[in-house]
Formats: structure tokens, sequence, C-alpha cells
């Protein structure tokens, strides 16, 4: 990890730099494979999984047989863990629930939002070497809460044409039932345009590489809705002299392992921390399965030192990061001077993998600076929040000349009229 | 307006099918302009607001003399509409406000949300024949109940190089003093990169004509957050018996007029009415200043004929219209039955126009189908919900297995690892 040490504020912006994102030299691979499956359908997605998955897919949904023969081989330690995860999860989600609230906003007008699920959803969950089980329970636990009707999910089938047993269980355990073997960019497009087996939907959320993220671009351009644009994950710990420096190793290097391209930031007020988390790392490091990926990705992340707290707030407001860990003594404090973040982590017993599977909030976050401006997935991702309101004779006549005046000064002679024919009738 | 009497549902699709909005060919144009102003900041803004506004703009921030000199020009009554409309919008969306809810999730796991405004955003303004002073309204009241640090307003110059005074005043109103005259692709690109007068912003809001909305669809793919993607007006009006003739042909031409790709859809089950609605067009079509406009839109409108009130609902939640207006007995009761639809009108004193402008509700709602994914703006648009978890020690040991048991089952070692090292401590 690179050390700066008490930067000025004119370079935080190059410290701080994340590489570009950009998939347009993907755009023309992706469009034609979307293309294709808006125009082919079917027979578009069995060419493209076997070229891409190397199995021949005859039907696409999961049968009943098939998720029973799955659900029998998750071990029972999994099926209890998964399912701690789920009540947890569902808890948090539920207390986002809103009863409308009629505000009479002068007398005889009222007006109130009613929340209504989207009717038609669809979760991606990548494939490859870690199954993403956790995933579908954050996306398809909301999605439930919501009161969606119609919900599918699309994963890409293995070598012998299955998902792993993990993915199928999470599904049942939030009550998922069409689950679709089809992945990549040919799953984003059947969930855009629809196919004889696989339904469109109209808003697709879930992670994926980057030939599913360029995918997901273009189905937003065809009018589909998505959870949030996507880039690599990443951690910033803030952390002080307090900070146990082998907690924030494990940290920094949980967060290391998703991929190279992840990012991984420290910010310290302490500058002997910082030769103890190197060290700590070193320690750590050798005995992880995946120590290449996450030594590829240290190497292009940053440790900070600041000079103070407020130093490292702003900072860290403008790094807007998508997990940040406050392993700090005035750790309550600091959380709420954060304005950018997707999520955080408070005090040293808080680490990023709790909530990335179990304590209940969502790991759906905005990445790539994003949280200046998007927040993370959560019940609102999954409905429409639908204004009502409901004048009576009177009501009307109380707001009356406040329409006609400004709808003629806005050049809206029939806006006005439609006040008028009524309170004249 | 074309008369469908009793279609089949398998026709539905073709007299529900909308133009087709595709900006793909103004790309280049627009691409253009916005690179323009990214590498030469304010004097590509200048050169364009030259070409396209017709005059010279020295300094784009409108000044506190300015201000002053515009807010004296308004009317008093149009100021006191103004001030009505205000105080609406602020008690309904205020009511939006949110405090954070701690949820204990397990022992010692304590989770929740917190609402923090979007930092820096960026409200369209456009200029043009109607001034759409009511656009400031709803836009910048959220904004400031959301405590967003940073609102700037970006609307074109008229050929004198002025805004007009309502647009100005309804900004004072809100509380917004950073007013730029600047407008189309430039403002939007200026408000994407920023140049030395106008600052970048995290989030653009507004309407404006195909040029700016395929702006805010490349500021999106360059990172910055949009309000929703845009298309024509649109109403839907159900009526049964107990309809007004002259009222729902008031609420038609009230959408009609706003340009000629409006879309207006009656759907009744009353087919006498249908003539009497026709009838009262003729006559009030007349005596309207924008009736060509009206005229121009109705050509390409429809009036639907159905069987029952559960059939008008099918259809109606199959359209997803930006404004649904329920003029009929039973109307609270079909409101319920609503799921797809940006903004619902209920009952016969309820017109679309309270809502465009003052009853409290927010006319920026989702066209062209979108409401069947995306909400209108609401106070919700301009903050993010952050999330926040503090575990103590034992919530930590409460969920550790939860979260060692699903991480190593994912293959992320170094997750379970951080969750160790510390139960481990």
């Amino acid at each position: 990890m690179k050390v700066f040490k008490y930067p000025t504020e004119p370079e935080w912006e190059s410290i701080l730099r994340r590489p570009v994102l950009d998939h347009s030299s993907l755009r023309g691979t992706v469009q034609e494979i979307m293309d294709q499956v808006k125009q082919r359908g079917d027979d578009a997605l069995r060419d493209y999984t076997l070229r891409f998955d190397g199995i021949t897919v005859d039907h696409f949904e999961i049968t009943g047989d098939e998720i029973n023969a799955a659900v029998q081989k998750v071990s029972a330690e999994l099926k209890t863990a998964m399912q701690q995860a789920a009540a947890n999860i569902r808890r948090f989600h539920e207390a986002q629930v809103q009863q409308p609230e009629v505000i009479e906003t002068m007398p005889g007008i009222r007006c109130w939002r009613s929340a209504v699920g989207i009717e038609k959803v669809g979760l991606y969950i990548p494939g490859g070497s870690a199954p993403l089980f956790s995933t579908v329970l954050m996306l398809g636990i909301p999605a439930m809460i919501a009161g969606c009707r119609e919900i599918i999910l699309c994963s890409p089938p293995d070598k012998q044409g299955n998902l792993h047993p993990a993915v199928i269980y999470a599904a049942q355990l939030t009550g998922i039932n069409r689950i679709f073997k089809v992945g990549g960019v040919q799953a984003i497009a059947a969930m855009t345009y629809g196919t004889a087996s696989i339904p469109a939907v109209f808003k697709i959320f879930g992670p994926g590489n980057q030939f599913v993220t360029a995918a997901k671009q273009l189905a937003q351009q065809s009018g589909v809705a998505i959870d949030m644009p996507a880039g690599p994950s990443e951690v910033a710990v803030f952390a002080d002299d307090t900070a146990n420096p082998d907690f924030v190793a494990a940290d920094l290097l949980s967060q290391a392992e998703h991929g190279i391209d992840s990012q991984v930031i420290l910010v310290t007020t302490s500058e002997q921390l910082i030769g103890r988390v190197q060290e700590s790392i070193s320690n750590q490091l050798n005995s992880l399965p995946r120590k290449d990926i996450a030594a590829g990705a240290l190497a292009n992340s940053s440790i900070i030192l600041v000079r103070h707290e407020a130093e490292a707030m702003d900072l860290l407001n403008r790094y807007a990061a998508e997990h940040l860990i406050l392993s700090c003594e005035r750790a309550e404090s600091l959380a709420a001077k954060v304005i950018n973040a997707g999520s955080v982590f408070i005090g040293h017993y808080s680490p990023e993998s709790a909530g990335d599977y179990a304590s209940g909030t969502n790991h759906t976050l905005p990445t790539n600076g994003y949280a200046t401006a998007y927040s993370g997935v959560s019940l609102d991702s999954f409905v429409k929040k639908i204004t009502f309101q409901q004048l009576s004779d009177d009501g009307l006549k109380n707001i009356a000349k406040t329409v006609t005046v400004m709808a003629y000064e806005e050049g809206l002679a029939a806006h006005a009229r439609a006040v008028e024919v009524r309170i004249n009738n």
C-alpha cells in the first residue's frame, strides 16, 4: 500500500482517484448479444449459453425436482446460518415499510403517497468461483416485503448445467420460485426484452462483471430501470490510536480479496499505527486462499496520514466510500458527520463482513463515488411511491385562485379552465 | 380523438403504444456540446449562449440587484398565489422527513438508516414561451427541506439576457440564491463538469426539450445522477356515467395544451359519455390560446370504451400514466387498485391542474410508462439513505458463526477472518 503523509487538500483528488471505468469498448459486443436475444429469444439464449458457459440448456427454468434436490445438498450448518441472516435482513427491511399518511394541505385537500411494489423485477446473481447466495437474500427479501408480484432470478449454469445449491436454497428461503439457468449479457437481455421462457421485467437488480454492467446500462437506455450503476467494491477505514492493527488489517484484507480491482483505503491520525497495520497485513495475507487477489488489490491501495479527525472526515466525505469503517474512540460522534458513504460500520466490533452477510443491512451499495447521490438497495428500491390527491368541492374552491393565477401566468389557460369549469358549475 | 369500442386485451398494446422516443440521432450534436463545455468551460458556454439564445452573457450568475429588480416586477396577486402553493408543497414534502429508527436485529446489533441531503444539486428550468416557475417550487422546496448544501438553478436567458421575473421570485421564495443564466445542453454540461462560473453537481433535476433530455442521459453515463428519464407529458382519465363531460373535456384539454406530443387517453364504461365529451372538447377548444397545440395532441389521442371498471383498471395499470384522473362514482375504491401511475387524482373535483401547481404534491412525475418502475420526485429524490451499524463485543459474538459459515461457503475466507480475529482477541 502506498503511504501518503499529511497530503494537502489539493493533493487529495489524485490520491483518491479511482481507476476509470469505461465500458464503451465492450458496447459493440454487448449490443450485439442484446439485439440477438431481442430478435431470436430462447434460441439466442441457448447459443450464448453454449458459447460462454459451455453447456447446452434445453429448459432454462429450474424445476421443482431440481429445487428439492438442491435443498437436500445444502448442509444443516449453512441452512441455519442463512436462516439467521435472512431473519435479520427481514427485520431490518420490514421496518422500512411505511403506511400512507394523509396530509390535509388545506381544508378539503387531502394528499398522500402510497408505496406499491414494482410488479415485475429480475434479480441477477453471478456465477463463477464464489456463489453469491448472500446476494439472493439481500435482493429477494426486500422484493418479497415490497409485494412485487413477479420476481425472477437468473444465474449462469456451471459446466454440468446446474446452479450452486446454496443459491437455489437462498431463493427458496426468500420465496422466489422462478429461477432461470442463464447468465451474462444474455440474461440481462432476456429480462429486458422477454423471451418465450423468460418474462420481461420493469427493473433489474444485481451485481456482475463488466459485461453485465454494460448490459444493464443498455437495458436502462431501453427504458428498464436498474438498481444502480456499478463499479469495483471498496472500503475506507478510519483508525486512530485506539484501533487494533490486527482488526484493521483484517478489514482491509476482507475487501482486498474481492478482486484485484477492489479498492482499500486506510485513513489514520496515528503515524505509529501505519507500520503495525502493514506488518499485520503481511502476517495475515499468507494464510488466505485468495492471497494473490488480495495482494494485487493492496498494491493499488493507499494509507493516508492526516492531522486530525476533522480532516479525516473531510477527506472521507470527498471519497464517498461504499463501505466506511470507523475504528476509533469517538466513532459515534464521527458517524454523525458522514455525508457521503454507502454503509457505515461504527466502532471496533463492527467489521464490514457483519453487514455483508448477516447484521440485517443491505450489502448492495453504491461504489465508485456514487454514494454522493445514490443510496444502497433497500425496500425503497422495490416500490414506487405513487401520490394521490382528493379534493372536495370546497377544497377546490379554496385553491382555485392560486391555481388559475399561476396557470395563466405560465401561459397555460386550459389548466386554469379545468378549475374554472368546476367552480362555475 | 380515435375511438376504440370494447377492444380485446391483445389489442391493448397497439392502442396504448406511445410514440418511440429515440434521441440517438441527437447524440452526436449533444456530445459535441458536452465535450466543448468540458474542455473550454465558460468560453464554450458564452459561444453556445450566443448561438442558441442570441445573446452575449458576460456574467452567468444573477446578481443581488437583478434578483431585487425581478422581485419588484412580480404582481402582488402572483406572489400571493405562489406563496400559497409553496406553503402546500412545503407541508406535503416536510411530512416525508423520516427520523432514523434504530433496529436491534439481534442483541448487541444495532442498525439504522439516516437520510442525508445530497450535497450539490442542480435544477434546470427551461425557458421559452411558458416560464415554468412552478417547477422551481416543485424542485427547490424539497431540495431545501433535504438540507442540500449547494443548490444551483440554471435557466436560459431571453433575448435581452434576462430570466423571467417569476422564475427568479420562485427561487427566492424557496431560498435558492445561486441562479445562472444558461440553458440547453450547455447548462447540463456545466452542471456535469463544472466551469469557472458554475459548480459541478452530483444530481441534476428538471424538465427540458429533447436536447436537454439527451444531455441528461449523457450526464448520467458520466456518473452524475438525474431525477428520472423523461418523455412527453400525458394524462389518462377514467370516467363513468356520473362524470361531467365538461370536466372531463377540460382535463383532457389541459394536458393536450402542453405540446403536440402530449398524450391524452379517456377510458370509460359509458358509451354515451363519449359523444358528450367530444362535443364539449369542440366547444372549449376554440377559446383556448394554445388551441392549435391542443388540437394536434388530440389528433393522436384515444377514447377507449371498456366493459366494466375492472377492465378499465387493468388497461390503465398496463398504460402506467403519468397522471391518472378517476372521474367516477367509486373513485376511492378504484384508487386502491392502482399499481402503475405517477400521480392519481380522485373524484370529480380533483383536476390535474390542482396538483400541477398548488395542492402540495410534486408535479415532476414519470412519463412514457416509467411509472412501472419509477416514482415521481419527492424528498427521497434529494437525499441518500445511508445505513449505519454498531455491534457490541457481544453482538459480534452472537452473529459470528452465521457470518463465518456463509463467508467460507462463498469462498471469502478473509471475510470470515475479520470476525475471527476480533472474537479470538
